[in-house]
């Protein structure tokens, strides 16, 4: 008999409290400056978009947070989430290493999205909140938020990037079946949405754009307030229910890990599963590598620079210290648009700063030929962010097969691809084309979008 | 502490057998006819298109038939799978009632038919067959041997009806991802696709034409077999895995069933969680209710005949006695695909004629907006097919409300709606219109279908 595939927990083992890594960290974190007075923000700037409870959050030096019983009851319909041993997977390899990943794309709406979108419109309905916003792209974040807000009875208001809008009806349709509202943005219901219109009515929109509008209809009614799916610290806490998990279940199969690799775009996926490993890693407890993996398309960590910047492309948040390409960087239109981020969360980037974590980048054909080896072997087929932190266990599995080294991979597999199956169809139809990094117009985009960084020491 | 929300199940608690329903039956079902001779088929008569072991599975009269290990240890990708205990649905209502669901979207193409879909490939590779043909309209059963062929090596090649394969790109590029080759039905790979197209080169073709094209292609090659979904003996053994499961997780939550409701198209997905209860029911260990839903644009059991009729469109699979609405009866176009079916399983008609079993027919627009409400408050977008099932789950859960009845109602939730999700973006819009049964248009086209059925005494 080999060992288990599914790792499972009982509901009644599930982690009780979140970890914030901030009180363990060897250095502390710069601190979020305003975006005029370049002075450290405190609770009452960021009351217009976020509750007091978040923003505590945000800031807080306290280990654990306590996950409050209405959610802890929520997560129940997807949590404890699995970890699997890919045996098909190695033996497809033919390597001696052992390979784990811990499947968040059981969820409801298919991504780890869920576990903060569920408390964010938690401590939001707990302040009397009756809407929220945000903006889409790629449209695991606002499945989730519609997800979230439907469970409360707090409207949800998406702004979609028309060109998502457009090409991806099925995301909206879930959206909508959630129950949310969703317009293509640029939108004529605000003052953003209808100056770009005015300017260009056939745009395809952009994220930054998306944002604005989100952000415009918060910040001008009481009752409605922002919600954010990654960078910020409160996000990357919800997470780590995943890395508590993992660690639990990967003590049960009798593993210590020797590698960890995930995704980064914005790098909640990544923080949720590193951070409690970090801990036990600095407590003494196993000595694991954590490898980032980012695409070659938009590699803040492996080329932006370390740096204050705005988190929107029209420069209005707060400024924070993180690896950037500069926020009017446009990576290109890759699959993974998840990842398609120009900066990272500033503890991720701390961490990398502080070489507590390496970072690596891939071009998305050798992704999406991971993700479809993943997919003949194991069965489920991977949301295209993942297959990035596929791709990068894979080539650490062949390197094992080549000396021998019995490692021991712990992959995050932070959602299923079931709305990404064009991108699948276009790369085996050979349609994907990888840019390379030397490419002169890309190289110099990137020069034009880093020079434009606001002005500061830092 | 609430009970759980999900009950699951250890890899090593997994049920080692499928049950056998014939030998348990208060009466034999009627034999399967020659199309011909009208005699009883022998085994040989089925060996061009199926493997002796699935032959032999289809006749035998063992109550329990085991598990190969490959096979169970493909299981394990996701099996056993949760049942859950929809406690925000019953919330949502206010009804006393305990309403479970076995959920099958955890398999890899996100429904129950892997569950036969792994067997039947794996008994012909062991046949060293090397090529399986089949057709899907859907795409449910077509992804499901897709995935099924990629574990074994053994090609697969699908005829997707064309009006699916146009429309319904996610379907395509899944199947393409685990590995098969799909093409266009009517294609020009085959004498019978050819002849369709010569004289309608724009036809959006059918699932009667796709099976004579994937029959066609299996009964000229030696090293090709066919392999079919649904319907068949051998089909609903294998299902019964389910079955087996959630008896063992609903006796874990301390429950006994009431009320069993499933919905049936060909019956496989219905007669794998029912089977297993009946022989617990004949046993005497309990006494639920067992009810079928179709969709009043296909009622095979609610108003079809029960008599001889044959599986596809042309007539030419031999004869099973079975509630038909005539061979040539073509549904509406109705979203729930996998229950466009003239016919319906012989075990599961015999059951009805046998009164073990009741029926019931709904229209897609209660069955949206069950499958709506199950989405807003368990977070699982279902399949237009199971939401018949939901619609009838929630109809009785309405009826405890009133009457006080503490019943505890299992449904079978046999796939998630991800590559569906177009469909509930069209009743969100107010797209989705019923055909009255009293419509003299379809009651003309039924009695015409009925009055086709082979001549022969019955």
């Amino acid at each position: 008999m080999r060992s288990a595939t599914k790792i499972l927990l009982d509901e009644s083992e599930a982690p009780r409290r979140w970890y914030n890594l901030i009180p363990d960290l060897p250095e502390p974190p710069p601190p979020v400056l305003h975006p005029v007075t370049h002075q450290p923000v405190g609770p009452d700037d960021l009351a217009p978009l976020f509750p007091m409870a978040l923003i505590l959050q945000e800031v807080t030096t306290d280990r654990y947070v306590d996950i409050p019983d209405e959610v802890a009851e929520i997560y129940r319909l997807w949590r404890p989430s699995p970890l699997y041993r890919a045996h098909r997977l190695e033996r497809a390899l033919d390597t001696p290493a052992r390979i784990y990943y811990k499947y968040e794309g059981v969820s409801p709406s298919g991504s780890h999205k869920p576990n903060t979108a569920v408390p964010q419109v938690f401590y939001n309905a707990q302040d009397g909140i009756r809407k929220l916003t945000t903006e889409t792209g790629a449209g695991q974040w606002g499945s989730a938020l519609a997800f979230a807000c439907g469970l409360f009875d707090v409207d949800c208001e998406i702004w979609q990037v028309r060109a998502s809008y457009d090409g991806k009806p099925y995301r909206r349709s879930m959206m909508e079946t959630f129950g949310a509202t969703v317009h293509p943005s640029p939108s004529d219901r605000t003052e953003s949405g209808r100056k770009i219109l005015a300017d260009d009515p056939d745009t395809p929109g952009s994220l930054g754009i998306a944002i604005s509008e989100a952000v415009e209809v918060a910040a001008t009614h009481d009752d409605t307030r922002y919600a954010l799916g990654s960078v910020l610290n409160h996000v990357l806490l919800h997470q780590t229910i995943i890395g508590e998990e993992a660690l639990v279940q990967l003590a049960q199969a009798g593993e210590t890990p020797d590698l960890l690799v995930g995704c980064t775009g914005g790098g909640s996926n990544f923080g949720g599963l590193m951070f409690p490993f970090l801990r036990e890693k600095w407590a003494g407890r196993m000595s694991p590598v954590v490898r980032a993996v980012e695409p070659t398309a938009c590699p803040s960590l492996t080329r932006g620079t370390y740096a204050y910047d705005f988190g929107d492309t029209a420069g209005t948040t707060p400024l924070m210290k993180m690896h950037t390409l500069g926020h009017d960087f446009i990576p290109d239109p890759i699959h993974a648009g998840g990842l398609r981020y120009h900066g990272m969360s500033p503890l991720i980037s701390h961490l990398y700063e502080e070489k507590e974590i390496e970072a690596i980048a891939k071009p998305q054909s050798e992704c999406f030929a991971a993700g479809v080896l993943f997919a003949r072997t194991e069965g489920i087929v991977p949301a295209p962010e993942p297959t990035h932190a596929l791709a990068a266990a894979i080539e650490e599995a062949l390197r094992c097969k080549e000396s021998g080294e019995e490692k021991v991979i712990l992959t995050a597999l932070c959602g299923h691809g079931h709305l990404d199956l064009p991108a699948y169809g276009a790369y085996l139809a050979g349609e994907i084309v990888d840019k390379d990094w030397a490419d002169a117009d890309v190289q110099a985009e990137l020069a034009a979008a880093l020079a434009k960084l606001p002005a500061m020491s830092t």
